[in-house]
């Protein structure tokens, strides 16, 4: 990690014009994204900190000593290290994106954001990740059961049936105007069709999740 | 859940004194109970009503269109649901809990309430589900993998080493004063142990939960 932090470091837009640093630490393709896209949508002046998770940067002592959990993402904000994606996402909309439309004003939208982003990344998220430690083959195969698989599969279906009965009649989550809760759910949807779960019933969720990354910011994002 | 909701469904302390009616849908001994907590702890008036999991008072239509996830808690506030443990938390802590001392201000102690509150239930909570559907015989024998479950046991215990250390030489986990970040995790230790994960070599974790678990809320959150 130390040759990526040093001088393959990239500065990003408008350099350090305001006093508080933001620096974040992701890989591309990883769930460092969403945080990535954030960061974007707001335009504010952060540094990226690419690691290569194949080279193991993320188990280097010096980034343990910020993430002793070994992952990404990762934003230093405030002198502080802030793990966990929704962690970030809830600080950076708190903190930046409320002021400029990107995360709802405090209550009763901002509890609807809480409570679809906790959603997303408790509920929907330990099923996909059930389903996928039962199903890919980069998990142990004395560790995976076809049958968890299946169920997960069916709680995934039941998950994605309840957001499109939420996105019924509207174009996003909360407020009905894109925010940081989007962005905390909508990366997901693409990747589960790539892994053999079926998104094709639930046509609110595939127009909004056409909508959300027809943004320039994820575009962006996506460019590593 | 009808029976429940109507003549059984307690009035708490204080009445309906403040214009605003807070109802806490639970059942005792569920994750429910970190939401009970922070409630006792906020001294607010709220009404509770008590589902009987059993008799499947989550499955019947009425609650079903409050929470669709069909499981507890949930928290009508500002006349909307908020359902998941996690948004409950963060809507209590934003909306009372930071005047009352019992949550961080905004920035930067905000932050670190998100990280931990975000890790207690995304990263340690994925892998005590993992570890509990691998291990438990509720579960259906041919959906558990005894090699997935040791793999689980070894990301606890991974994950209460983290814990550990985050509280060395501190109180309670932010801003060094009890808060609903604490109430966030804590409750999941004693738990731990009754399902053969081993806590005894992480001493400030168990410190810190009796700390936790000897306020007056607690016991009352005990009762029911």
């Amino acid at each position: 990690m130390s040759d990526t932090l040093g001088g393959g470091a990239m500065r990003a837009q408008g350099g350090r014009s305001i006093a508080m640093d933001l620096k974040f630490y992701y890989a591309p393709m990883t769930s460092a994204s969403r945080v990535h896209w954030a960061l974007e949508e707001l335009g504010i002046p952060y540094e990226k900190f690419k690691l290569d998770l194949a080279a193991g940067d993320q188990k280097k002592p010096e980034y343990l000593a910020l993430n002793p959990n070994g992952k990404v993402p990762l934003l230093v904000a405030e002198g502080r290290p802030i793990f966990e994606g929704l962690a970030i996402l809830l600080y950076l909309g708190e903190r930046f994106g409320a002021d400029k439309g990107l995360f709802p004003p405090p209550n009763p939208d901002r509890a609807e954001a809480f409570k679809w982003m906790a959603w997303g990344a408790v509920t929907f998220g330990e099923a996909l990740q059930r389903y996928l430690r039962n199903s890919l083959d980069r998990f142990p195969e004395d560790e995976r059961s076809p049958k968890a698989a299946e169920a997960a599969k069916k709680d995934l279906a039941s998950h994605l049936a309840i957001l499109n009965e939420a996105l019924e009649g509207k174009e996003y989550l909360v407020g009905n105007t894109f925010s940081f809760v989007d962005i905390s759910i909508a990366p997901a949807i693409p990747f589960l069709g790539r892994f053999g779960i079926d998104v094709s019933p639930f046509p609110n969720v595939n127009a909004w999740v056409a909508r959300c990354i027809a943004r320039p910011a994820f575009a962006r994002v996506m460019q590593g």
